[in-house]
C-alpha cells in the first residue's frame, strides 16, 4: 500500500501544480524507481499464477445438480446426469493431466474424499505426476452448518482419505462452494493445515492469525473459474479465454511493483472438456510468453508467503 | 489408457532425473512411436465426427416449452409457439438436408414417432438422402417413469413408425432429454437395437454388457449442442462456432494416438435456422480441412466399434 | 419445394452411382439452371429484408417489466423503470428515424394505440418520413384471452388511433408478444387488414385463407430481434451483429433460387440505444453491399406476395 | 429537436421529388451547416463522457446478494460472500484510482454512507485524488418506501458522512438501484443538491423544475454498467468492451450537431477486478483518441448544464 500512497501524494502535488501531465509521469516511472521494490516474491518471480483442478466427480450426491433440467420426478435416478459426472474422471482429469505435462506446469487439486475413494488410482496419479493434493471435505456437501466436532471429523476424514490413497498429506483446504463456517479456520489450524482458499478479497496471498498462529490465505476466484460455463449457461470458452487474458494482462502490469497472484480454476467435468482444455492450453501458453511469471502450486505459494514474512521481519 | 500411463511413467522418471524438459519430450514424439498405435478406427480414420439432426417438431405436446414467455393463461393455445415448432419441418430439416448434401456428409436423425407421422414425406426424404433414422420414442415425453411394458411399447411404437414411414429399421436410440430409466437398455437389447446415445461420459464410443450381450454407447453432447441457444437464451451462433471449433482442435490433436469422436447436435427448429446452418457449414468446412477426419452416421460408428472389439480379440 | 426435390433425386442417383462427388455437383450449378427460377420477387429483387421498429413506449402498463429487479414493494411506482421506457420516445425512435434516413431505407412500425396517443407528433413523424404504420393493439396487453367483441374493439381502436394521428391506415397487424387468439385472423380479415406477422414458421411470406379470402403472413423473428438483449440479460450488441450477419449470409445464398425474406426487429427503448443503432447501421451497410437485396416495408411485401400469386395463376 | 425536424422536412421534400438520394444528402452535410450549431457544451467540448465509480462495499447488509448460490441456510453468515465484497475496498477502489490517474481522468464516486464510515481513509483518498464524492444514501437499502422524514434523514445522514469523512460536500445523488420515491427530488432540492442521476431517459443532461427551482438530471446507464456482469451471469469483459465502444461510436457521430453524453458505470467489487480495469483502460484510451471528447465529473456536467441554460436565455 505504501507504494500506492506515495504515488498518490506525488500525483496530488503535481495535480495542484497543474503543470505536469499525469500521463507523462506514468511514462517515466524510472524517476521513482528507488522507492519501489521491483520483485515481490521470494523465489524471484515477478508474478505467480496458480491453477486449481477440482477432483470432485464420483463424489457427488445422488441426483446432484447438472446441466440437465432440474425437473426429475421424485423417486428416480438422473442417469444421464450421472454420466455427465463420470466424464470428470473418465476424460476430464486424464486430459487435464496430459495438458499440464505438455505445458510443463504443476497445479493444485482440491479433492473430495468420496471422489478419491471412488477413483483412488486416478487420485494417486495426480500426485505421482507432481501435483498438489489439497483437501475439499469428506463429502460433497455443506460444512458451515455442522457442529464443531462434526465439521472436524468431516475435514479430517477427507484429508485422511487423500493421505491414505495418494501418500500426500494435504496442507490446503477448500470448502464446498467456499462456504466455510465460523469454526472452520480454527479446525484447520488444529489439524495442521497451513492455508485455505475460501476468500476472494485480494489478488495476492496474505497471512491471518488463527488461534494466535500464522495461517495463510491463498485467494480463490469466481470470475476466472470454469464454473461460469455451467452457472451462467451461456458463457462460452472464447469468453472465458478473453476474460482471463484481460485479468492476466492487468495483473502482470501491476506485478512490476506489487505482489500479484492470478488464480484460475477448473472442475473435472467442465474444465476437462476438450474445448476447455484447449482454452486452458492457449491461456497458459499466452501467459508463459511473459517474462518473470511462474506457475505455482498453492502449497508452494503458502510456503513463500510465510517465508516472505519472516524475511521482512529480519 | 495404457498409452497414457506409459507416458506418465516416463514423464515421472524424467521429472525425477530433472534433466529433460517435458516440453521437449512433447516436441519429439517420434521416440515413443513404437509404443503407440497411430490409427484407432477400423476404417482407417484418424478421427470421427458424428452429427445429430433431431426430427422432433410436429410431435411436441400442446403448449410445449418455447422461447416465448411461459405465462400463457390456462385454457388457451400458444399459437405463435406452434409456428416456432412448425419452422422445424417447414424450413429447418429441408435446409439442413441441403446443407449436408452441399458438405457431402451423412448424419443421424433421431426421430420422435409422432413427428414422423405428422410429416412422413419429410422423414422419408431424410432417409432417401442417405441419412440414418434413429428412434427417439413414440411421443415427445419422459419414459424413465414408465412401467417396463409401457416403456417397451413406447420405444417399439416409435421405431415402427419410423420403419413403416421411411423403410429404415432404426438400430440406435435417444431418450427424451437423454433421460432413460433403469429398464431402458434391457428393452433396447430385447428389441434388437445396437446402440444408444444417452451417455456423456466419454469422447469415444464403447461397449457395455446388456443382458449378457454387447451393446454400444455412442456418446452424445450437451456443450456442442444447439440446445444451448435456447436453454441459455444468450448463447449466440458465433459462440457456438468458437466453442465447437475449440472442441475439435483438442480432439484432433488427441486423435493421433487415441480413438476420438466429436459429437455435434442440431434440433430442427433451432439448428435449422439460417444462422445455425451457416455456422454448421463453416464448422464442417473447417473440420474437413483436417486430414484423416471422417463424418459418420452413428450406426456406422456402432458397427465399427463392434468390429474393432472383434479385431482386438483376435 | 420442387427445386429441392429435383436436386434430391439427382443427388440420390449420383450417390448410388458412387462416382460423382456431391461437392462437385454443387460447384457446377449451371447444369441445372434451366429447372430453376432465378428471381422470385415480382419487383425483381433477389432477396427482401424487412425491418420492424416497435413503437410501444409510453403505452406500457404501470410498473411494466423492465431490466430493473422485479422486486418492487406493492403500492409504489417503479420510477426509474418509467424513465427506461421514456428513452424509447425521447431518444430511441428519433435516433432510429435518423438512421433509416442515413441508410436510405423504409421500415414498418408496429404501434401500440396508447403509445401513439401519448406521442402523436412522433408517430406522425414516423409516417411523414416514409415508414409504414402497422397496428399493434390499443393497449400493451394480451388479446388472446378476450372475447370476440372485446378483441375486435381492441384491434379496431388501436388502428383508428393510428389512422387519426398519422393519417396512415394500417393494413398489417402484430399482437402483443405475437400471441393472437383463435379469432384474431377472422377479425383482422373483417376489419380489412391484409397481413399479420405473428408467425415464425417460414423465411418467406405466404398466403393463407381466412374466411375464404386471401390473407398474407409476413413472418416475424425472435432470433434477429433486439428483445434478446433484454430477455437473455447477457446478449451483447456484437453477438447480435454476428448472429444477424450469419442469418443474412445463409438466406442470401439460398435466395438465388428461392424466395427468401430476412426479418429484423427493433424496439424503441432497446434498439434505439446508441449501441444498437450503430449495430443496425453496420448490419444494413453490410447487407446493402450485396447485389439484388432490397429493404421493404411489410405492406409492400404483402402486396408483392398477393401480386405474385396472381401472376403465378396466370 | 429543431435540427432533426428541419432535416426531416428536407428529406421528405426530396423524397417526393424522387431525384436526390438521401445518402448523398448525408454525404454533403456542409450545405446545411448554417442551421446547425457545431458545439453544444459550454466548455467547448464536442462530447462529454462521465464515469461513475460506486463506493458501496463494506456498507452492504448482512448476507447481501452475491455471485454465490442464494441458498444459505437461515441463521448463518455468508462468509465467502463477505470476502467478495471486501475485494471492493481492498483491491477494487485502489486499482481503479490508479487507473484513473494513469488515464488522466476524474470520475464521480457515489458513496454509501456506511461504506464511507467503514473505510474513511479510502473515501478521503478518492476525493484527495481529485474525484467527486456524490451521495448514495446512508445505508445500502431502499428509500422509495420510507416516509418523507425518514427518507430525508436517510439522505442527509449519508451526505454528512461523506462531508465529515472526505471534506467534500456532495451535490449529486443516486438512489439504491436508482429507485427514488415520489418525495426524493423535493428532499434533494431542500437539502441543497444540484442534480440526481436516477433517470435513463436521455443521452444528455437536462433541467427539470423541482419546487419551482432548477434541478439537473445527469442520466445514468444500465447497458454501459458493469452490473451486467453480475446480473446476467454470462456477460464477459470483451462483450462489455464491444458494447460500450459501439455506444461511444454512435454518440460521437451524433455529437457533431447535438449535445451528447456517454455514461459508464463501475462498482467497486466488479469494475475493480483486473479484467474490468483493463477493459476500462482500453475503452478510455480508445475514446481519448477522438477529438473533442472530454471526461467530466457529474458535478461539472451539472454546472455546465445550468450555465448553458443561462447562456441560452441571454
Amino acid at each position: 500500500m505504501d507504494t500506492r500512497r506515495t504515488f498518490i501524494k506525488q500525483g496530488s502535488l503535481l495535480g495542484v501544480a497543474g503543470i505536469i501531465n499525469p500521463l507523462e509521469i506514468f511514462a517515466q516511472p524510472k524517476l521513482k524507481e528507488t522507492s519501489k521494490e521491483k520483485t515481490k516474491w521470494s523465489d524471484g518471480s515477478r508474478m505467480v499464477v496458480s491453477i486449481s483442478m477440482q477432483f470432485e466427480s464420483g463424489g457427488q450426491p445422488e441426483n446432484a445438480e447438472s446441466p440437465f433440467p432440474q425437473n426429475l420426478e421424485a423417486g428416480y435416478k438422473d442417469l444421464p446426469a450421472e454420466t455427465w459426472y463420470q466424464y470428470g474422471y473418465k476424460e476430464g482429469i486424464p486430459r487435464m493431466l496430459d495438458n499440464w505435462d505438455k505445458l510443463g506446469i504443476k497445479v493444485t487439486s482440491h479433492m473430495v474424499g468420496t471422489a478419491v475413494l471412488k477413483n483412488p488410482d486416478l487420485a494417486k496419479e495426480v500426485v505421482d505426476r507432481g501435483h498438489e493434493a489439497a483437501a475439499h471435505g469428506m463429502n460433497w456437501s455443506s460444512q458451515y452448518n455442522l457442529s464443531y466436532e462434526d465439521e472436524k471429523k468431516f475435514i479430517k476424514d477427507g484429508a485422511e482419505a487423500i493421505k491414505k490413497t495418494t501418500g500426500f498429506n494435504p496442507v490446503g483446504y477448500n470448502a464446498n462452494w467456499l462456504r466455510r463456517g465460523e469454526n472452520t479456520l480454527d479446525i484447520l489450524q488444529e489439524l495442521g493445515f497451513k492455508y485455505h482458499i475460501d476468500d476472494l478479497s485480494r489478488d495476492e496471498p496474505f497471512i491471518i492469525q488463527v488461534k494466535n498462529k500464522d495461517f495463510v490465505v491463498v485467494p480463490y476466484t469466481l470470475r476466472c473459474n470454469d464454473i461460469l460455463l455451467i452457472e451462467g449457461k451461456s458463457f462460452s470458452t472464447d469468453q472465458f479465454f478473453n476474460q482471463v487474458k484481460a485479468e492476466f494482462d492487468q495483473l502482470y502490469e501491476e506485478s512490476e511493483f506489487k505482489k500479484r497472484q492470478l488464480s484460475i480454476s477448473f472442475h473435472d467435468r467442465i474444465g476437462g472438456s476438450p474445448q476447455m482444455v484447449k482454452t486452458a492450453y492457449d491461456l497458459v501458453r499466452y501467459i508463459q510468453k511473459h517474462k518473470g511469471v511462474s506457475f505455482k502450486r498453492k502449497d508452494e505459494i503458502a510456503e513463500m508467503t510465510l517465508f516472505d514474512k519472516l524475511t521482512i521481519k529480519d
